[in-house]
């Protein structure tokens, strides 16, 4: 139910350079279980030493060609007919927007009884790893000799000309130059896209999500948080032979687990002075906003059955993001956690310093990150407020800011375009406008004014910029006007997409009126963040990696960043404050669990099979792998190489894994292809499905 | 609109034992115009000194006379008649409470014209400061020779006794033994209290509130939060001879200015580890809670006019204390900041050691403290959950934990009742009990749910008292049940006061049997919180407290315990980051200001009085004087003791004068009695009141 990426916060860190190289074991024995490796450095001998295993190099390849990305998540092929296994969570949005007020599959679950009737996730994309290339040299030869501004647009634009020479305009490739170890390297990731995913199975809402918020990132659970898409192509099912086999039996507990994946965001090695300006403006910043925006949500949602239907997925996401932040920030509060980092960062210092030759080559990046913080304490409020969660979650802010944006740089010779406006850019843009799924209108009112009384209260009523934004009205009177804005529409999406900057300023449309008279103080905060906060952080940053090669060598794994990983470990439970949690739940325990009251209900279908499901299956369980929110739906593979469950979440402890792993506490929370295969079997009734699998009914 | 005192915060900090002692002064020269002092430890010469004043004692006594302490506020006499001047914002709630959906005086503003449409204010008090007698020696020898809950509890009856002594059961009378320089000295403070206050005046909201949330705690402002009341006894308004003479003319700056009121609190002195668990964990879920709740009820207003009108005074004490802890945090996360406070606690410390004598004396109270906070913060959620915070603010809740707690007390032998189970103190209840102040029973129900899913949230589903809280149940659907209770009716209040324990479980009131059922956890968090974390507190932070008169001397203020203090300055404006912001505001700017989008539309009889009004007038006011919450409605007063203004708000500098005063930035804001004077005269046509103030209509 969490596991999903928090794209803002993700966004925001990646803004922050802050992706960073982690270093494995700098100074104590085999650390656990830790790390989120890339294909082409998985410690193979560590693992098979530890766990018996027999993994190789084609094992890998395998586990890759199976390991599906989709937005925000993970997922993994397992059938030979492009069937895909991911989590609940990942499709709900669109089965909301399959969804309608007569046919709510969110609370009924989607199982259509015919191949035929797979009906298409609105912007959903499936991608599968097919070839890694080192472009290191090029991207940092771009930005040499440069600073500020002028460094961060010549690296964009080197890196949007690597991706655009490998792939072209062609709609079947995705190629994206991702930054590892913190600019210590750089590859290009080529996929193979599809781009239309249809869903074919998603259980019901409370089944998935039995337990809600309170449940969430917990353990025990009672959570079939999984669900089953199916990649196209041509209007086919696309042929997968390269899938992951289901194996419908539930591990044994100490059973070694790998988990891959696309972890979102980590930010292990951050500097003292980065943790401490997160944890003293940013988190607080974010959990502050987002508490009063989920308040004024779960408010609406208690007007009507139809309210509380289409605020359902926007509380749904900010709830698991809440308590995402609330957890990172809850490590950057503990004393003894803080203490550590404090010691790490002392001893690489000393260490670097004690060798004259490194210490050099390295300098201070340490002190220059102390003085960048000074600067983003200055600017973060008008950068989030202003560029990076302007809008406040509108869809409609988003589709307009995109066609503004797209018309200005289309006005430009192609030369001068900001990267990321190339016709073939805007072609994809366009793609994306025409999805129909709903906008509810009531949602984006809330999303817009609330963002805009924020944006007053942090910004003050006497900024220059809050006065162009609200003039003599007041946030509530300007989010109602904006949010009949005919960019609900598809086809005027289509037709504003291609107007240039006069005809959108005549086009007479309100929120495009607005973006158009707000862009300009927009793009001048991230200018000013992009030269005084991202150029030197991502100066800065390369040397602390560059110190951490110099001291502790080349064992290490790179700091997450959406990008196919990775992880081992072993089924496991834990002990906290002298309580042990077991490994397992069996799906008998949902029953006993269940109060009636909401979130606590046991789904209906579920209710109505309490006699036919076995009660002894194994549920959900929980292993010590190290993954993050990005890992949804990722597969968990046994050592042959078959899926036994799909990742989900993690417990309580995990939150702190953006900053570091704790072998003892981290945990993943996966549901068992056990109990998938008994719902379909014994309460969903889905022979096709388990034919598919390849499981007796 | 922001000084009104916190109090659910204040009462946390004063649960702390955090009143403490603050030095003036300790190694620097003359600390500008700091500290809030007792009227028995003025510092009458450096004042005479500083601003070439003539103040002596007997100034001192007159003003001290005149200073009228209401419920959360302060306030002056202001005429011989019982005449009172206050802040709107102080009235506020008495204003909503003698409003209806058809009357609403909120919004048009309360202006009887004859003084017997004078109405009293539900639950309104008016307390005089008349005696003061030391009773440390009690008090300490008292808790002598006891450790945890004994201790607190033994204090807390010797208390009770003094009070008892010096007040019986008069009710014209308040004893109360309040807390100095953090234990260093208790006094007792005896009042002529008068219970039947009435409204006089209150100005349209729009014209106090001009600017809203936004310019709360932000200058220059256009806001007349003024208001007045009536002191009556025996139906008959109170003499009060040593009233202070009005003054209509504006102050000019640099004038010398002096305002006596009740601070609230103010933790200057805390030690390091105690700020640091503060930053932690207590303002941050004090801020997340406040901002999930604050949305919800925003939401609510939108609803409709009724429900906007209801949820209006909730929303704005919401606001304002969520504006104060959000400008703590932002002292307790500025690196300055806390770097001064580390090293003022480093060089005390210092001191103490290099004193053998005094280091044997005082031992180490701040390792002690530091113990503290760590049983503080696993203690810290259960306690606010079940105790300190219960109810969420519902005053149904409150009303049933109330009866239900006399009603066990009084089933005990009075010798063994916990403090302030008297008889005497449950008729005081009764009375309190017998407001007709209207319950909105919408905002009841949105306060109970959010507090019992915050209180899920944060103590988990898993724990025994939240099991007990929520049996089978959602929060959602108890909520609904308990905002039902009879205790909406002020007669059935009476009724069930007077019953047993049994009696109550047996009256069938869902919110009375709902307290009953939760009550012994609340009441063993309380005991854990007593014994863990305020004795060990009281007993450390007196050892600070006489650390810093061993190394500092006698030249000293006590924090602020919502007593009655003076505090020195002049009129002042102040230059941050080189703007510079002058000391006035005059009444033509309001119409400069005002866009006519709420909450900067002009009041409707401000707009319809612009022809008429003297835009030349100074409206609002600054000066240096250090005040804090519960200073709201504080006279401004000029060398020759006159009334020249109603402090009402401090600037957002002032915020982290809870933690330190900087006399560079920390600014008082005041609207002037010249602005009042021209509101009276030629906005509102008030001459009963001009005639009364003896101005010259």
């Amino acid at each position: 139910m969490s596991l999903r990426r928090t794209l803002s916060f993700a966004a925001s860190l990646a803004a922050l350079g802050m992706a960073a190289v982690v270093v494995n074991a700098p100074a104590s024995a085999a650390r656990a279980d830790e790390g989120m490796w890339t294909f082409d450095n998985f410690p193979i001998q560590t693992v098979n030493d530890k766990y018996g295993t027999r993994i190789d190099q084609a094992w890998l390849d395998r586990v890759r060609n199976a390991a599906v990305r989709l937005q925000g998540c993970s997922a993994s092929f397992v059938s030979g007919e492009g069937l895909i296994l991911t989590n609940h969570h990942c499709v709900i949005s669109c089965v909301q927007d399959l969804s309608s007020a007569q046919n709510d599959y969110v609370k009924n679950g989607w199982m259509p009884a015919t191949r035929e009737e797979e009906k298409t996730c609105p912007g959903q994309t499936a991608e599968v790893l097919t070839d890694i290339t080192d472009v290191t040299d090029r991207v940092l030869g771009a930005g040499a000799g440069l600073e500020g501004a002028a460094f961060v647009a010549a690296r964009s634009a080197e890196i949007d000309a690597i991706q655009k020479e490998a792939c072209g305009d062609d709609r079947k490739l995705t190629c994206q130059v991702i930054s590892f170890y913190r600019g210590g390297k750089y590859a290009l990731y080529k996929f193979r896209k599809y781009e239309d995913v249809r869903l074919v199975f998603a259980p019901e809402f409370q089944a998935a999500f039995f337990g809600g918020d309170p449940d969430n990132f917990n353990f025990p659970r009672y959570a079939l948080d999984a669900a089953f898409l199916r990649a196209y192509e041509d209007g086919k099912p696309v042929a997968t032979p390269n899938h992951l086999k289901w194996n419908p039996n539930a591990p044994v507990d100490g059973e070694v687990t790998f988990v891959a994946g696309n972890p979102g965001s980590t930010s292990r090695l951050l500097t003292m002075s980065q943790l401490e300006r997160l944890r003293d403006q940013q988190i607080p910043i974010t959990l502050i906003q987002g508490a009063e925006l989920r308040g004024r949500l779960i408010e609406y949602s208690t007007i009507g059955e139809e309210e509380k239907r289409v605020a359902l997925d926007p509380i749904f996401g900010l709830e698991n993001s809440f308590k995402v932040y609330y957890g990172q920030q809850g490590a950057l509060t503990d004393p003894a956690f803080m203490a550590k980092k404090r010691q790490e960062e002392a001893e690489l210092r000393q260490r670097v310093a004690a060798d004259p030759a490194v210490a050099e080559r390295i300098g201070d990046p340490w002190a220059d990150l102390e003085k960048v913080q000074a600067t983003a304490r200055d600017l973060y409020l008008p950068y989030r407020q202003l560029e990076a969660n302007a809008g406040g979650g509108s869809t409609l802010y988003s589709y307009a800011r995109a066609i503004v944006r797209a018309s200005k740089e289309r006005a430009k010779p192609v030369a001068e375009r900001r990267a990321g406006y190339a016709d073939s850019d805007i072609a994809a843009l366009g793609r994306r406008l025409a999805s129909d799924a709903p906008i509810p209108v009531g949602v984006e009112e809330i999303q817009l004014s609330h963002w805009m009384l924020k944006t007053r209260e942090y910004l003050t009523v006497d900024s220059a910029d809050v006065k162009t934004m609200l003039g003599a009205e007041s946030p509530e009177v300007i989010a109602a006007r904006l949010s009949q804005s005919r960019l609900i529409d598809p086809a005027f999406r289509a037709e504003a997409l291609a107007m240039t900057p006069e005809q959108l300023a005549a086009s007479g449309d309100p929120m495009i009126a607005f973006v158009l008279a707000n862009d300009d103080a927009a793009q001048a905060v991230r200018t000013q963040w992009d030269a005084g906060v991202n150029a030197p952080t991502a100066r800065a940053a390369e040397k602390v990696a560059q110190a951490r090669f110099a001291v502790y060598g080349e064992n290490q794994y790179p700091d997450a960043t959406f990008s196919l990983r990775l992880s081992y470990g072993q089924v496991k439970g834990w002990t906290y404050r002298g309580v042990t949690v077991p490994s397992f739940t069996h799906m008998g325990g949902l029953y006993e669990r269940a109060t009636g009251a909401e979130p606590f209900n046991a789904a209906e279908r579920f209710l109505a099979a309490q006699d036919r499901i076995n009660k002894d299956v194994v549920y959900d369980f929980v292993s010590t792998n190290d993954i993050i929110g990005g890992n949804s739906g990722s597969p968990v593979i046994n050592a042959k190489g078959e899926v036994i469950g799909a990742a989900f979440d993690g417990n309580i402890h995990s939150l702190g894994g953006s900053f570091g792993y704790d072998g003892e506490l981290n945990r993943t929370v996966s549901v068992s292809t056990a109990a998938v295969t008994e719902a379909l079997r014994n309460v969903y009734d889905q022979p096709r499905l388990l034919r598919e699998l390849g499981v007796r009914r």
